[in-house]
Order: C-alpha cells, then sequence, then structure tokens
C-alpha cells in the first residue's frame, strides 16, 4: 500500500514536475476553505500546466483508484474543496486568456484565469464578463463554472451558465472534450457544457472555457432606497424595469438587522440614512445607450433622471420612505461596500445559522417572514438578519441562535430550507451543495431526479475518482 | 408475439381510453412529417390525458419492449419523429396553460399548449413568450423544448433553454420528475432540465414547463436594408446594439438570389428595392421604455428616429446602400412575409441539399464565401441561395444541384458541414439531428462527447425504449 503510493507521487512529480506538486506546508492555501469552517490534510496538490497534463492526472488517479478533487481559486462556502486523503488538482496554473475577439464579443480562456484579472484585460475593448460577486478578486473560471456561480447581476446577465458558450473538459476517465465553439446556436446532441456547468467537478474537470462577454455600461445610476415594505420593493423593480427597458443590473436588499450588525463591525462605516428603516434596497441601473448618457437640454443625465423621477413619484405615492442617489463614485463605492461587507458581517458571530435560499421574486416577501417565524418558534431568542438578491429571488438568511447548541442549529437551518422548498423554491440558491448540504439533498430533492443523478454519476465516473461524496447524497 | 402486441394493445386502450388511440388513417396526421421527407406506420398513436397516463405508457412500453416516440406538433424537420413500428406518444392533449404569473414573469404549462396560443393568452397580461419562428402556430412546448428551437429572436432573447425555469418530465422508465420552480437560482445538483431540453426525446418525456416571459416591445422599428457586404451588415448590427442599449430583435439576411427565387414562386410579392442588391437584412428594434415611443419636441418616435438616424449616418458613409422603414403595420408584415415564405421557397425544388450550419457572428461572412466555393467545385452548375439569422450567426444554406444525383447531393451536404465545421462552427444549429445528420454527427462530434452522451442514454434508458436511433449515431 505505502509502496504504491509512493509510486503514483513519483508518476505525478514527473508529469507535473516535482515544483508543481505540494505537500504539508506548502500546501497550505489548498488545506482548509476560504470561511474558515474546515482544516484538512490532502494527499498532495498537483498544478498541472496544461489540459493534458490534467487529463493525464486524471488517468493516473484511475489506474490507481486515488480520489481526485478538482480546486481553482478555492473560494467555496459548502466545503465543496475538502479533500482529506486526497489528491487536488489545482488549476491555477492555466491561467492563459487564450484569444478576446470584440467582434462577437467572446473570450477563451484557461479554468486558472481569476474573474477580476479578465476584465482588467476586457477593459481595453469596453467589455466585461458580467459575474460580480465578493469574492471575484480570486475566483477563478474553473471554479465560477464548477458551481454556476451566481451573485448581484444575475437579474440582468444571467448565471455563470448562461454566460458560457463552450468548454473544454477532462471526462472522469481523463480524456479531453473539446466544446470551445463560440455559438449561439448548436443543437447537436445532449448539451454536456450546461451538464458540467454546476457538476462540482463531479463529472469532470471544465479546464477552459469560451465565455460571453457583454459591453460595459457607459454609466450607472446607484441608489440607497428605503422603502415601506419588501412588497413595495419589488413594486419599485418592476416600475424601474418598465420605465428603463429593463436596465436594472442589481436590487439589493439589506434590512435594518443587517446594517445595525455592519456599523457594529465596523464602525467606521456611515448607515445609508439618518433614520434607521427595516427595508433598504441599493439599486443600480446600468446604461448602454449614448442617450442614456448625454445630458438633455435641461443639463440633466438621463439615466439618472429615471431614477430619480421614478423615486419621487414613489415617495409622493407613500411607496417609498426615503432615498439618496450617488452623485460620485466614491458616494456610489460607499454604497457598495456595505452590501460587500456582508460576508464578513454575516460569519463574525458564532453560532450562526445560514440559508443560500430562493424563490420566485413574487414570493420573498413571505419567504422572510415565513423564515423568521419559524426560527423564532424553535429558538424565541434567535436574532435573525441577512441580506438578498432581491432582483432574483435569493435570500441569504443568516439567523444567530441564542445558545451554541448543534442540534438546535441543524433544526433552525433545516426549517428555513423547509420553508424555501414549500414555497417552490431551492434550498441552495447559487452556492451549491458540497458536502454541506448533502442533507438538505436527500430531504428536498425530487427522488426520481436524484436516482437520475445517480445513474449519471455512476455511468461518466465508474472508479467514483472525481470529487467523490460531494453533491450526491448517498442513495 | 402477434398475441403480445395485441394484448400491449388492448392495455394501451385501457390506459387512456379507446378513443385516444388511433391506428390507420385516423394516424394519418402522425404518420409523416411536416416537409413530406418521409411517410411511415406507427403501431399507434396514443394521446395520453396527463402526465401520470404519459408515465404509465412509458412504463408499459418498458414491459413490452415497445419503442417509444414522443410527438407534439410535429413540425420537426430533422425526421426527428419517424416511428416505424413504434408506439407514439402524442402530447397535444396536454394543453392546459396551468398558471400565469404576471409579477414574476412565468407561466406554467402543459407540453401541449402551441407557442400562438400561449402569447395570446400572454398578451392580456403585455407579456410574450418570446420564442419565433414559422411553424408558431402549430409547434407545442414540448416540442421546442425537446428541440431547444431557435429563430428569428435569439439574438435577443436566447434559445428555447434560455426560456425555460423549470421542466415536468417522464424518465424513460416511466418516472415523473418534477422540477417546476420558477426559479432564477438553483443549485442544487446537475441541472438535468437542460439535459433533457434539445435531447429530442431520447432521455424524457417533458410533460410540463415553467417558462420565462418577457414584456411585449411597446412598438417595433422595422426597417429592410441592403449593404455592399455582409461584414457592412455586421457592422450595421453592432452599430445599432451599441446605439439603442442592445435593442435589436432580429436581423435577417436575406441574399438577392433567395428574394428572385421568392419573386418566381409568388409573383404577387413585391421586392424590397427598386434595384436588386446582393445583400439585404431586414432589422426590427423593440422598443421596452416608453421614452422609446413617445414623440420628442419634434413629433419622432426616438426608436425609429435612431433607426433612421443610424442609417443615414451609414449611407453618408457608403456602407448601406439602400433601405426602407416601415410606416405602418401593414409594410412591416410585408417585410415579414417575406423572410417567413423561406421555408415553402427553399424546399419548393428538387433536388435541394440544405443546411443547417452556424459560426461565430464574425465568421458568417466567411462561412458564405467558403460554403459556395465547395459546393461549386463538386458541381459548377450547383444554383446557391440561403437565408440566415445573421444576428446569432445561424445560416440556412440551399443549394439546388445542376442534376439529380444522390451520391452528389450528399457529397454537398457532406461539404457545407464540414466549412462550417472548419471555422469552429456546428453542423446542426437549431434544427437538430433526429435521423437527418446523424451521419454528420458522426464525422465532426468530437468522440469524447459522443462517447459520454452514449454512456448517459445506456444508464438512463436501459431498454432503449425512448425514440431509439435518434440522434446519437451507433458507436
Amino acid at each position: 500500500m505505502e509502496e504504491a503510493l509512493s509510486s503514483a507521487m513519483d508518476e505525478i512529480a514527473r508529469l507535473v514536475g516535482v515544483t508543481h506538486v505540494l505537500r504539508g506546508e506548502a500546501a497550505a492555501r489548498w488545506s482548509g476553505d476560504w470561511a474558515g469552517h474546515r482544516r484538512w490534510q490532502p494527499l498532495a496538490v498537483a498544478r498541472p500546466g496544461d489540459t493534458g497534463e490534467v487529463a493525464a492526472l486524471v488517468r493516473l488517479a484511475n489506474r490507481h483508484r486515488l480520489p481526485l478533487v478538482p480546486v481553482s481559486g478555492n473560494t467555496n462556502l459548502v466545503k465543496g474543496t475538502v479533500a482529506e486523503g486526497a489528491l487536488m488538482v489545482s488549476l491555477d496554473r492555466l491561467s492563459e486568456i487564450r484569444e478576446i475577439r470584440p467582434a462577437a464579443r467572446v473570450a477563451a480562456v484557461g479554468a486558472g484565469v481569476v474573474i477580476e484579472a479578465l476584465n482588467t484585460a476586457l477593459a481595453a475593448h469596453d467589455l466585461m464578463f458580467p459575474l460580480s460577486f465578493g469574492a471575484r478578486g480570486s475566483a477563478m473560471v474553473g471554479g465560477v463554472l464548477s458551481t454556476n456561480a451566481g451573485g448581484a447581476n444575475v437579474l440582468r446577465y444571467g448565471n455563470t451558465r448562461d454566460l458560457c458558450l463552450g468548454i473544454e473538459a477532462v471526462t472522469p476517465t481523463g480524456e479531453v472534450m473539446h466544446l470551445m465553439g463560440a455559438l449561439h446556436k448548436n443543437n447537436s446532441g445532449y448539451d454536456l457544457r450546461h451538464l458540467l456547468i454546476g457538476a462540482e467537478g463531479t463529472l469532470g474537470i471544465i479546464t477552459a472555457a469560451m465565455l460571453r462577454l457583454v459591453p460595459r455600461p457607459r454609466a450607472q445610476a446607484t441608489a440607497m432606497v428605503a422603502l415601506p415594505s419588501l412588497d413595495a420593493a419589488l413594486g419599485l423593480l418592476n416600475r424601474l424595469q418598465d420605465e428603463t427597458g429593463g436596465a436594472v443590473e442589481a436590487f439589493e436588499y439589506m434590512p435594518a438587522s443587517f446594517l445595525r450588525a455592519l456599523l457594529r463591525q465596523f464602525p467606521e462605516m456611515r448607515p445609508p440614512f439618518d433614520t434607521m428603516h427595516a427595508v433598504n434596497v441599493l439599486v443600480e441601473l446600468g446604461a448602454r445607450a449614448p442617450r442614456d448618457v448625454t445630458p438633455d437640454a435641461t443639463g440633466q443625465v438621463p439615466l439618472a433622471a429615471h431614477l430619480e423621477g421614478v423615486l419621487a413619484a414613489l415617495w409622493d405615492e407613500g411607496h417609498v420612505l426615503d432615498a439618496v442617489v450617488a452623485k460620485s463614485e466614491a458616494q456610489r463605492a460607499e454604497m457598495w461596500a456595505r452590501r460587500e461587507a456582508s460576508a464578513h458581517v454575516l460569519r463574525a458571530r458564532s453560532p450562526v445559522v445560514e440559508g443560500d435560499i430562493a424563490v420566485a421574486t413574487d414570493r420573498v416577501a413571505t419567504l422572510v417572514a415565513r423564515t423568521g417565524a419559524a426560527c423564532r418558534a424553535l429558538d424565541p431568542g434567535i436574532e435573525i438578519t441577512g441580506v438578498a438578491h432581491l432582483g432574483d429571488g435569493n435570500l441569504h438568511f443568516v439567523g444567530w441562535p441564542s445558545r451554541p447548541d448543534a442540534a438546535l442549529c441543524a433544526e433552525l437551518s433545516r426549517a428555513v430550507e423547509t420553508e424555501a422548498v414549500a414555497l417552490g423554491g431551492s434550498f441552495s440558491a447559487e452556492h451549491g451543495i458540497g458536502l454541506s448540504k448533502l442533507g438538505a439533498m436527500t430531504a428536498h430533492k425530487d427522488p426520481v431526479a436524484l436516482e437520475t443523478m445517480r445513474a449519471i454519476k455512476a455511468a461518466l465516473d465508474p472508479n467514483g475518482i472525481l470529487n467523490p461524496g460531494k453533491l450526491l447524497p448517498k442513495g
């Protein structure tokens, strides 16, 4: 056994080069998760330099029956890269932007390209890859595809899968699949791209992708708005979408409970309004057409004027309590800083119960009410907060229970997911399953769908090599 | 054998009711394809009344090892519903619009709902399901999902898969899978919805869907434009997208050869211009925001003014040869009538070589040149025409060979597909594979992808019951 492992390690070192095989302290960056939930000891971390080396590693893992965990930016939030005793394959060296084609608005990129680095390269062409979330400075293409990352701009641009036209991937048995077309129409068999996107590395390792690009907005109009209710907020969203022809890029809900926690943790930050309101929304419009940014006869910029006009009309009608439109990039940055601090604020206390849940946009208010009631019934002393991508129905529920009781936390977590599912919603909106949500998969996923997934996994990965134990609960 | 079959037929009749089992003349509507390429004799056509009956039929087919061909509107163009000796399962009775939720902009509909009927129902809410192609008056939800139908509006709204948030489906072994959420974010395991969409009924029977709706445009601005080249046309497209913030809904290419064939077949139609130009485009913008349709101080409607302004500027620069903007709904209808007659014009002559091919938008001009050259090299007397969804890169190539020679036609067809693939394109853009493109699948599809598809098919449909022989060439 020892000898077999040692021989496998020698093979790996010959394959990717000895400097690209890391163990012990050198592998520390890959031996724990971003949120600090878990540490683990991988067998080793191999950093292949190209797709061929990735494929060879997977074939080797099949021969030696080594479990293999793919990783890129390692910003996963659901223990999707836990790799105790497994060989980790880091895609970070596949960091080449292979091609940018501005006329076709596509880019071919390796799995190790950091989202923010891609956008820096695209800025020269006035284009962008419109995926926006807190970890964009370290998350990589391979990871965002494998987890179908979402974020704040989904209501305008879709999830990662909607932004990907083609992939190159290594199968669980170590063959390379070339599906890198830059095509808007291609009905030639099962859509394996969509099968691998969001599969969390259990059905293949995505090594490169052909990504859709969009023009950078010519300008943004950004505001903080206080509203009397979540339903009033949905009314504002629909009104803005109608008035602007769908220019809303972000629509982020921050309850008073979140703002209070934020100000406690970051006393240097300012509250959005002098009065604390229960329902606050950060809204951002993106200007696409020149006339949206060309001042009219009165000197007003149409996009900002639109936003102010709609807010003023709703204020007159009592549907808006207060609002402030950013007058400078610094004011806009301050608005976003509050929202982007949420990853730190919401995880600063322990114990914590988190729910990454979603419902249709017309049911968010009900979801907030019901999750709150269900949790208070279990723990009257619980503090409830969270933030939401209100424009796409995704609520990041956070509860701080009154006492550190693991059984209570588990029960609260189940209650939150159950309420989402009861409203036709998802118990896992954008973070995925990993190890963290396996119980919820068993409890809530359609059983026929689960059996179908297991059949696909068994057919494509007969040796159970790729990211074993993740995503799919045991049957 | 005879006895077993007769017992199966009795079971089917008991299951769906004897009036819903059709054979012989009564099944004529399902015994041939729309384009008239093929007639066949199904064992019978069963018309189940609900999802439970569909599932029971599939279980019965597994017990009796009956091949089963799902069908809805039967407008397929690639022999996807050929059912010689097979049991056809028609979804046409699943025609209920279960729910329309205007605030969430979704509708839950049965597989038998006709696309045009859905849009009629949605008009009352100022919403639409934005899939637009010639057969929309008979094509049904089940079919457009199973084939991932495209059409003229893909550049703005995407293909059918982009317009579907959830499905209900019967698996190849006769179980019902409930994935009908109206969610914009749902990362809970493999995306089986996308696996079944476009699978042409070989991996499951879609019985219902949760569809995305969009606001109906407040108005359209439509024009016919003659240009000096296809590259100039792409320039017009990008300029219009930039100027209007992405309001182009259709961008349809019609070469002179097509217009001449159209006028020969329909002498009552008028040519778009007094002079016949080589490159003609039908362009349509859709207005979303009120200010796009509110006349300005000079009485001009902004959207139409935009279109005219861009065309005038490009005319001044020599990038547009001629243009006419529709001044009435009747003029707009006349423009579209030319384009929509293409299904009749392009199939009116025999022999005919058709290619449903696609490349990235920046390569269409090259594709047109190379397919033409390749075909003329094989048959100097060939007449070449076609139309294209230029905005998404999809060319409907048509060649009329100089002589009725089946071997030549096959060679021409292969040459057309080969040129598309050589440019990184697809040999099957929007019509799918069916039986017609099996040879091209073998020749051009990534072999690792093909093997992966076969493994999935074998795992999910162990008895090979669902639409056997379609989509996947034998290994």
